[in-house]
């Protein structure tokens, strides 16, 4: 048997968050709604069709300038001013992040994020053998005065400063909470003062239930100390993989020659430009809105009746429920017995960077039906009490 | 002006290899003979259509089961034998390739490559911070001999071995040489001897002209030392961004938890599936053949009446023209004359990760009509002249 001389980065193994248990009901899955998947055989035929030479060929390695400027049309309603220079076509916004670490970070660097995080983001970032500055979360978001307590403590030690930080500001993934304006104004003025960049994850922006729109971290930057990254994936389909980055010139042209695959799908890339500019983008968003504020709310009340002990704070959008077991519960458990009872949810493990506490869970409640979101949360009712009892037994 | 904080990598920068010069009659790129672009209007219609919940969702990490089955079955004609748990599927044998270096490499690794080496590769390897170790190459292709005395000289002196090699042993990008089977046995040999991975990057196999079909390493591979990567692009479309790596078991998974974006794009997955399933692609190689032995033939051609003075070999396949200048010519300076005729091409020096010797060029006849290799050729001798008359002049 062949002993490989592995890199270090490559003791990450074990499960993907992209591998399901068969046969049960998968609220673990950020996944589309699938009833919602848009229906794009006149966008595909189109572009393999009439312009069959675009996209069968290389696209060009920054994206189609088409796209690039519906993409600077689209983030206009966020308040980010950017032109074509400003913007990167990317596979998704976890590959432009992926750029963005390559871009800025040796191994060893640190990156801030919140505690929890994106699980994702977190196995991307230790891909890059980053080391973890994690700040806390309230009701108000990121808490941007710890982050500042503690840069002061590094800066007054003379430690090595973070490069990057990293955060969901909108229906934060997996809390689902949305940093206040004041927060996200500290933030930056952190980010300006420490001269490190913020990279903002926006995929849920515009999947809002209900409240106000709150600017973008990035609507504020005039300084280039914000990369904002997006994504179709919750806007229109995961399946077109088709995301971007926002930033100074200069930094996209950098993350530009750190892609090891040229200009992406120039394929999938058409098909996004045709959906932006009809009104099919604006219509599958109103749909997406009006489905998962339901599912949100089919979750919260089956949570009420099957596990009230769950702490659990209503979001204002996206996709995630988050919820704090009572102190000394075994989460990693739950989910083991949730997956024997039939449904899987993540163990909030997988989103602390650092240590985790071991009493969080996190459901999606997008990919499913309603009446799987019911059936889903009666089962971890009954997985919930087999721990109880066990718990009770040891 | 803020003064960002890059990576060392991000001192990359400057020109990208799929930037072209406007007007110009593009010599430098491998890109797609457009004529020859397949028609997948059918095969894109049923993806979206009847297969829209598959196309528009996030595929699995390891890429459609269906399409690991087809490429081992496909690969299976080169006498390798794999299994869906050997393949992983990804944007294209770059990005396999950049996920290999994710696998293996820390900065400062040692990667074994030939003098010259296919130039984005060189862009890829040098994102990851890691040193060559570049070995000659004569008309049997890679110089195993050189690569032996070198290692033995490293390793007794106890320095740090090389984790890795990359060739591309069919219709090498830049020279096309192809390797004989004698040198690929005892490249095998050392990488099991010395315990490092060979990429064999093989993108023009099937873009054979004449000659004898060699075994590639692959199919001699019994420890796992070797991982193919390949790529649809030149078989049938770059467009479709569909490649793949095929390994050791527990090596592809490792290189799949390298991947930043999950299970890249289901939708074109498909498409290549289908296309695999019927006749298309046979059909379609076929074609490039004929196509790219008539543009081959051509561009041979137009050098003996434009630039006598080139030293050619002619490749029995693949995309590319390598042509040496007579010494002390400056092919940095041939390359900007000829864009002030009207034809680009490329600098040798991007394809040597080291010392460039400064007199060699390279030609890609994939791209553009017969008509346009003439007249491109014609352009070129002009400029070569000029080139003449200034170093006279000087």
């Amino acid at each position: 048997m062949t002993e490989f001389r592995f890199a270090r980065r490559s003791a990450i193994l074990g499960k993907s968050v992209f591998d399901h248990a068969p046969g049960t009901i998968a609220l673990n899955s950020g996944a589309a709604y699938p009833p919602c998947l848009p229906d794009v055989v006149r966008e595909a035929t189109e572009a393999v069709g009439p312009l069959r030479e675009e996209a069968m060929q290389y696209a060009p390695l920054m994206g189609l300038d088409d796209l690039r400027d519906e993409i600077c049309n689209f983030v206009a309603e966020d308040g980010i001013k950017a032109n074509r220079e400003n913007v990167l076509v990317t596979y998704g916004s976890k590959s432009a992040f992926d750029l963005a670490l390559r871009t800025f970070c040796e191994p060893g660097d640190t990156v801030i994020v919140t505690r929890p995080t994106y699980m994702t983001a977190v196995h991307i970032m230790r891909t890059h053998n980053v080391r973890f500055l994690d700040i806390g979360q309230d009701e108000q978001g990121f808490d941007a005065e710890e982050l500042a307590r503690k840069l002061a403590i590094m800066e007054n030690n003379a430690e090595q400063m973070p490069k990057l930080l990293f955060d969901v500001p909108d229906f934060h993934n997996p809390t689902g909470v949305t940093t206040s304006l004041a927060r996200r104004k500290r933030m930056l003025e952190l980010a300006q003062r420490y001269n490190f960049v913020i990279c903002e994850d926006d995929p849920y922006r515009r999947i809002r239930f209900e409240g106000e729109v709150i600017p973008s971290i990035k609507s504020m930057d005039t300084t280039g100390h914000v990369i904002s990254l997006g994504t179709v994936s919750k806007i229109l389909a995961p399946g077109l993989r088709v995301g971007w980055a926002i930033g100074d010139a200069g930094v996209i042209r950098r993350m530009a020659m750190q892609k090891a695959d040229g200009g992406s799908n120039a394929f999938a890339q058409r098909i996004v430009v045709q959906l932006m500019r009809s009104n099919k983008m604006a219509k599958h968003i109103d749909e997406m809105i009006h489905h998962m504020r339901i599912h949100r709310d089919e979750m919260i009340a089956a949570f009420a009746e099957h596990l009230p002990e769950a702490e659990i704070r209503a979001p204002q959008g996206g996709y995630f429920l988050w919820a704090k077991l009572p102190e000394e519960s075994d989460a990693e458990r739950l989910v083991e017995l949730g997956i024997e009872e039939g449904v899987e949810i993540s163990s909030g493990r997988l989103s602390f960077p650092n240590d985790d506490p071991g009493n969080f869970i996190r459901m999606a409640y997008s990919f499913i039906e309603v009446d799987d979101i019911k059936d889903g949360i009666a089962k971890l009712g009954v997985a919930w009490r087999k721990l109880q009892t066990q718990a009770q037994a040891a």
